[in-house]
């Protein structure tokens, strides 16, 4: 028997492997939409929905990271493969965090349910904020499975997008509580909010970082060191 | 040549592996310290000190990753050993992420350095959940290379305390801005840096659950998720 037909197997087996990580990616990118939705429509189901489907995602998670180990295990991959595992193992974990931070939000969408509304067009801009982190999860799960360090690297950029929507929101968060004390609660709760929907835009830059890595071999982990540390020490020590 | 220097060399590399993660997360665990040392001292040395040691924290992932990475390509390893490997990747990442937070830490403390200080028992407590959640760091290390799964279990209910005091602490704050909303920057300051100590508690209690993993073979990962649920319904309809 040649090894053809085993060649075939493990190719068809990776393919699996980015078919899981593509369903969990779903679930976890509509899950982020459900979380925010709960908020601003104040639906309790679309909360249920999300701790329904946080089952499933920690489920997956656990399948995945089985079925990869086992690959590496019998198939004893090299080189490229061998890299593909690990990262997919390590998209996993970035998956899986997302979906932690969906139920975070969700949690704290159902504490604020029954209080007074905030002003509308906060709750416009945080359902921006959580289309962009949405479409972020999506596209970086397209360049995994398509191998595309080009989309990889074009995410990296509209992550800046979220920081600057997000510092937005939160400077206006903070003028309306110094305004009126009474908001504090609820301004904190869209506040925490906005930072876990960036924290879910950062767990998608990590896994294009990791696109990058396998695609390019070249390892972008920690290109932006040096340009934070001179952030902030324009922010210590203001002109 | 029979195979046992080969076995006993792969048994040295491991344990070179266990080495770096302890090296790194000595490391880590120190940032901790100087991250809430540089706020609560006002001190901007400490505060350089965390971000040089940020590059080292950075080039120990990339190193250990390769490290890990080439082991199994090399070694081909199976069954326990393979698992080693998969949960040293992990930690790894688990770690860099640590010390983002310790350096996000350290960008917020130098960014009030010039600002009035806060109320000296703030201080006291937030240096009290700092002292937590690095130990905490330094006891789950402790668990891996030790493969102690009763320690690591210890570790997850001592991630409970850090919860408490942070919930005490956040709330204190929130009292503090609605009776007088000058401090809301501060406060806010101060507020986050306890989430991120929190979130170091949190990555440590997810190194806790793959060594219980990699001890028992029992995935605790998601044994917790009906008691949030149960949490969440609480808060979403107070009686």
């Amino acid at each position: 028997m040649d090894t053809l037909p085993r060649v075939r197997h493990f190719d068809a087996e990776l393919e699996d492997l980015k078919s899981q990580l593509l369903e969990m990616g779903g679930l976890v990118a509509s899950s982020v939409h459900r979380s925010i939705l709960a908020l601003t429509e104040r639906s309790e189901d679309l909360a249920h929905q999300v701790f329904r489907d946080e089952s499933r995602v920690d489920q997956m998670e656990i399948q995945i990271d089985d079925f990869a180990t086992r690959l590496i295990a019998t198939q004893q991959p090299v080189a490229r493969d061998m890299r593909l595992i690990v990262v997919a193992i390590k998209i996993n974990t970035e998956l899986e965090r997302m979906g932690d931070l969906a139920v975070n939000i969700t949690e704290r969408s159902l504490a604020v349910m029954h209080l007074p509304r905030m002003d509308g067009d906060l709750y416009r801009q945080i359902n921006e904020l959580a289309s962009l982190v949405e479409q972020m999860v999506l596209t970086v799960l397209d360049a995994f499975v398509k191998q595309d360090a080009e989309i990889a690297r074009e995410l990296m950029t509209s992550d800046n997008s979220v920081d600057k929507l997000r510092s937005a929101i939160g400077e206006e968060l903070i003028a309306r509580m110094q305004k009126d004390p009474a908001i504090i609660p609820r301004a904190l709760n869209l506040m925490f909010n906005s930072r876990s929907l960036e924290r879910i835009a950062d767990h998608a830059t990590n896994i294009a970082e990791e696109v990058i890595f396998l695609v390019k071999g070249v390892d972008v982990r920690h290109r932006f060191g040096a340009e934070r540390e001179l952030d902030t020490a324009a922010v210590a020590k203001p002109a």
